[in-house]
């Protein structure tokens, strides 16, 4: 008899978003003519930048031909694109990061998903609440978890973000073995400075713990001390593997493509305190359950380091940036305590309700749709996430049905 | 302490691919100017088929205008893909599998690697040999098998595949939980009937044991008599997951697009023999850990459907396949005993000696590069598998090199 891993019985609850899809369908089947603006999920809504399409559609037309046709390639990603990271996103920034040490993807989401498998099962995981909830779904899945009870799985460890300490926890005063972090941050759009990270390096450090950090929205900081890459911080290389992505960078959530960096001096351990190349054991996984990102795929993304593709990005960050700023001037002014939005695409509004009964009436009241912070874990419950991506007509639109909603 | 799942320290080796590159990188590093021949790993060489060409552009042109833009689409894949899928790929054959039960994925390489994250990690599991390396690796990663000994992983069901039963095994005279298969297979291009795959689905649905289906290289049947899907099967619907990529049909193993059955009514259970939804399950995990194929991609793989598309896929497989009998002959006439090459585009060949002595031998004397038989499995040892996809001009030379180096 096929026995069925029982850890996926654990999970709590639909997935956030999936979730939030279905609440927004049975609305529409009910009100089939009202036009709603969805501030809810993180999906960019401006065209993909003209330097990204014409090398995918250059990539495309050297598949026409068998002379220039490419087949398979390799797991790890394409070596023009791999270089191009390593100098551009990390070598400028001091960071030395070098270009086989990159591992390029068709999403964050599947590597901070999969990445979990190179470990023990019996790990202990530090995550913070509120969190992407990938990190945790994927751990309940592989049995890292006891079962979902008051909001929270049993046996993680959870780092309270809240505004107390401004939705940047601080190291726990005892061990544990990994580590999520996520600057800017999804859900709060909180940023960590470079003297926090580095009270998590040394941490990890002294712990032989390691930090998973996902960097998915560097992008958006304009603040020059802040650091874009865990990297930046001295020790990193050894405890610590990055997350990047194109998506909210370049338009490319439809489009597919990644990254993940695995420093090779970054060591996971045996029982017996031996020291194993966690970089080795990824390649292994992703020789073995990967294929590559698409050619014109990676071909789109290595244009982002163009000099016209460095503007044209910048031009899509600036933007989503002003959606920011003028969601965060209208909701301040009707009294709601906003964090985030500054370096970062997502705001965190403290809504004074639960968040779920505030999504309902957003919803209802003024047909737009943000994610419940609750969905993120207890700590977000009372407040609601907002994204900046979105075309300036629709945030405009949102924003007056919202005054008038809540005026 | 961070610790590693110890379970990778189990694989035996390096991953098959990556050791045959190794060889051959050192070859050509010692011989730089010798122009080596690949009839190895599974690669094709022809171009896209225009249909697609002209289908995966316009998808690229549609994320350039904020109109026509996508970003997040479904994890499961775009309907129209899907809908194309059901309709030509197994309603027409008599299958009855519905667009919902289809999942769109990056490749097929990925989700047989992937799949057996919904399973318990002590079910019993039954697997060919030789065999597809990732099928075996995916589950030594996760944890069901013992030690690596005399070539074969410890608590694993082996079929052995050999000239005795036409390289077809039939059920084992026990239970067992999960059923690896693959045909046309890959490594030595046997083909199933009808009534060999009926004692499968029998057994499956005698045992509530569940078959894993690869039908990678469906394209290449040629015979009317042979099933194309395991749903061609009655009652293989509660019993069987079926694997498909578009990699070998139409050229895609750079593009990266294929897709996974799970009837609704496939089942897997919990210890007290409750039914689970497997259809469900995936779903979850692909929403948690998978973000869909990209756009363009999908609108390529689309036009495999068109009118042109299906034209010119049969004339890429017809070509490939026109390959296969040539080295059929040929190596037939230096007195190897070659099976596989028909309905097929792989051919399995008896070289009467060890698999990668014969490889080393063809690569030093004959600069052609084939796959140790050894490398997928016992069995496998005494046989090289020889690859069809390659350009005519280059199966020619490469066929004249050998029989100058075996005459």
């Amino acid at each position: 008899m096929i026995r069925i891993n029982a850890n996926y019985r654990k999970l709590a609850s639909s997935y956030l978003f999936v979730e939030v899809a279905r609440r927004v369908a049975e609305y529409t089947k009910e009100h089939p003519h009202t036009d709603i603006i969805k501030l809810g999920i993180g999906d960019v809504t401006e065209p993909l930048p003209p330097a990204c399409i014409a090398a995918f559609r250059a990539g495309v037309e050297e598949l026409a031909d068998r002379s220039s046709f490419k087949g398979y390639g390799p797991e790890q990603g394409y070596e023009f694109l791999r270089n191009a990271i390593a100098e551009n996103d990390f070598k400028k920034r001091g960071a030395e990061i070098s270009a086989d040490e990159i591992f390029v993807s068709d999403g964050a989401k599947c590597d901070t998903g999969n990445i979990q498998e190179l470990f023990a099962t019996d790990i202990s995981i530090a995550i913070p609440d509120p969190v992407y909830t990938v990190y945790v779904d994927t751990n309940v899945m592989a049995g890292r978890t006891g079962e979902f009870s008051e909001g929270r799985y049993e046996g993680l460890v959870y780092l309270d973000a809240t505004a107390e300490n401004s939705f940047v926890p601080s190291p726990p005063p005892f061990p544990v073995d990994l580590i999520y972090l996520c600057f800017p941050n999804n859900p709060t759009g909180a940023t960590a400075t470079k003297t926090q990270l580095e009270s998590w390096v040394t941490y990890a450090r002294r712990h032989k713990a390691l930090i998973l950090f996902d960097a998915a929205y560097e992008e958006f900081i304009r603040e020059p001390s802040l650091p874009h890459s865990i990297f930046e911080i001295e020790g990193a290389r050894d405890v610590a593997i990055e997350f990047r992505s194109f998506s909210k960078t370049a338009g490319f959530t439809g489009v597919r493509c990644a990254y993940t960096v695995i420093p090779k001096s970054c060591m996971g351990y045996d029982a017996s305190g031996r020291p194993f190349s966690l970089h080795d054991m990824w390649d292994r996984r992703q020789s073995t359950k990967f294929n590559g990102v698409s050619y014109p795929v990676q071909r789109a993304a290595h244009a982002v380091y163009s000099e016209e593709g460095k503007k044209q990005i910048r031009g899509l960050s600036n933007f989503y940036l002003e959606n920011a700023a003028i969601i965060r001037t209208s909701l301040s002014r009707l009294g709601f305590s906003v964090s985030g939005g500054e370096n970062s695409p997502y705001l965190w509004v403290n809504i004074g309700m639960d968040s779920w009964d505030f999504f309902d009436r957003l919803l209802t009241d003024a047909n737009v749709v943000c994610t419940p912070g609750s969905g993120f874990g207890r700590c977000g419950n009372g407040y609601v996430r907002i994204s900046a991506f979105n075309s300036r007509e629709n945030v405009e639109k949102a924003l007056l049905r919202i005054e008038r909603a809540f005026n």
